[in-house]
């Protein structure tokens, strides 16, 4: 009979929006007579941008005719994608080359694969709380050595490197989830000048990068000089573009990340990720690719920003909302994500309770994404305008009972 | 700085399809004159049935607006195409449960990634020649224990389950790439009856199912009983419906397929599978789901009749011409493959390069595909008509000369 992997049984049960289904359906039962809205979940609501509906059907119609059908795409992306992307790069100033970007089906896709070229034995660093699919694919790996870094309201959210311990992989991800934190220029600086000095591996998620509207907080790491040999970088198109339920995103590998052999020789590794994703990746969706396409161009780019400034206003609001409670929270301004500290006294779980109870609003427990995410819950933009004002107004009358 | 996985630089360069492009190159430099037809490689040529073009149409236009937009699907695809997949294995006779069916981006990703919930010691065995991906993934992931099955002209391509050595993990493909050659109802028997013996999972790769002509031939595993135990089968739209440029396939499987744990203990594949693809994995875009769905109406059955209807007819024609010339072959019966032997002497390479030179034919030299594919050559049928008869005509032309 075939071993199975081990370490799966290591995963503790993926409960948590499991577990929030659960209790949203009891208490629906319970009080039929009463509404309930959502506004715990990172799905996007509104439509795909018409830039990328009209590239949608463009490319349908393509696979239509003998002259125009395309079969198998190039492994890594199509090269009018790649380079649209590797473009914008470089009109930022930052010198990324069109064959250092790796399109593919989505970021989180791409942050679980990346363990596949990486080796067994390194010493791994990630915030707490986490998006979970970072630590439950290092369990899948078999990879123990794992530290959780603490944020807190004192550090924003944004832990510092640490003074003695070395890392050989650090995960980050800014803007956060779930915290809607940022990190300043100075604040990944520090982290690329850790990375540097241990030789550690930086995988950056950018995938909420289009929601900064802060000037000078960076949205990409290779922002800052000397990343491009200790960083790789996960983007989406899921929550600019609204491509959820279409699935693309990319990986940006500079050509000049290193890791290293057993016997400390130093190996690109751009090789590896460009030979893993050809074997065991055949391509992301041709129509797919084309509606990303779009969202380079001048109509898609304002399109894009006419659908991030509308998550944004809800943001707004509900931060408006929770500032008149008088409850302490971040984010919200640069992400889309608000993470709001508890009642005093109540945990995650308590306070997902009292809100879902009293105001029929139904949010994420903090308690989900870590330890340290005890105490918090988390509050999501991606809504309809009538559905935040909606909320808003349930949190006003709670403060007022 | 980060270990890199060691077991890459294991892999033979994957230099098969690039060294057909470089001498191919040379070539038509060296004589420009000449004119080249490309009958090597397997991918489709011709448009998507309506009925898809129609469903993405309807699917993309769904997604304009904010009613109807959908976002994240679910990780193991919706249940719509689940359904339809699964009621047209229990049309045919087989008890296939909706949610044993887990819808992917491709068999190739699918056969790839299976090996995650696989842990190490297990011993492999597979046919040779073979599709590269199959080898190149267990280096990969440093399965070291690894057996390959002669194929030969005697056994048909069709390598009977060894009498003495017992195996962990099987690979089979049928209708085969690269021979074209199928299995019968009786020598799938007897793997299934080999793997129950030795309690072995057999990895069943059925992309190429929609070929099958000859009656009584199986169009999958599962129609010999007992497989579901231990078996489970990766399947595309791929060649059906012409997605390679679309991506989308699925895997079955079954709830009663067992693993093992270190200690012996019995481990149902099914959970596993489930959790790593909602882990690293974030289901197929929705407008090719709803494409896959309409492969399943009946005017997309029909169309999908129609293509694949087109693809045999270029194998009769093909195999025709190969008859005319006293060229020994396999497969192009119900498989868009033939599998053809070198004339006496020459190796796979010389054979490519005596067809190039004197015909202007581009084929795969079976040696890429494994030691046992040397001396021998493939030819895909997936090509326009126009080209089949060139390719045809230049083969008479050759015997004539």
């Amino acid at each position: 009979m075939a071993f199975v992997n081990e370490n799966y049984f290591k995963l503790s049960p993926s409960y948590l929006f499991a577990e929030i289904s659960r209790r949203v359906d009891a208490f629906k039962k319970a009080n039929p007579q009463k509404s309930v809205v959502r506004c715990g979940i990172g799905d996007v609501t509104e439509p795909l941008p018409q830039a990328c509906i009209e590239a949608l059907h463009k490319a349908v119609d393509e696979m239509a005719a003998r002259e125009t059908f395309r079969g198998y795409g190039p492994d890594h992306g199509y090269d009018f994608l790649r380079h649209a992307i590797a473009e914008e790069y470089r009109a930022r100033g930052m010198s990324i080359e069109d064959d250092e970007i790796f399109v593919s089906d989505g970021s989180k896709c791409d942050c679980a694969n990346f363990l596949d070229i990486l080796g067994t034995g390194n010493r791994i660093l990630m915030p707490d709380p986490v998006y979970p699919v970072y630590a439950d694919t290092n369990v899948m790996a078999g990879n123990t050595d794992v530290s959780f870094l603490d944020g807190t309201l004192e550090n924003g959210f944004v832990p510092a490197p640490p003074k003695e311990k070395p890392a050989d992989l650090i995960y980050l991800c800014f803007p956060n989830n779930p915290t809607g934190a940022v990190a300043t220029r100075e604040q990944l600086a520090a982290w690329v000048d850790y990375a540097r000095r241990n030789n550690a591996l930086i995988l950056f998620d950018a995938a909420y990068e289009a929601f900064i509207r802060t000037p000078g907080i960076p949205h990409s790491i290779f922002e800052i000089p000397g990343a491009e040999t200790c960083a790789v970088e996960m983007r989406s198109f899921s929550k600019n573009g609204g491509f959820t339920g279409l699935r693309c995103g990319f990986c940006v590998v500079p050509k000049a990340a290193m890791g290293r052999r057993k016997d400390g020789k130093a190996e690109a590794i751009h090789p590896l990720w460009s030979r893993r994703q050809s074997t065991k990746f055949n391509g992301v969706s041709y129509p797919v690719q084309r509606a990303a396409e779009a969202i380079y161009s001048a109509k898609g780019k304002a399109q894009v920003s006419g659908l991030t400034d509308f998550y944004m206003e809800n943001a707004r609001l509900l931060g408006s909302a929770l500032k008149a409670n008088g409850w302490e929270f971040i984010g919200g301004v640069d992400a889309p994500y608000l993470w709001v500290k508890c009642i005093a006294g109540k945990t995650s779980w308590d306070m997902f309770s009292y809100l879902l109870e009293q105001a029929g609003v139904v949010t994420t427990p903090g308690s989900g994404f870590g330890a340290k995410g005890e105490g918090y819950f988390r509050l999501s933009v991606f809504n309809s305008r009538a559905n935040i004002e909606d909320v808003c107004s349930r949190f006003a009358d709670l403060a007022k009972a």
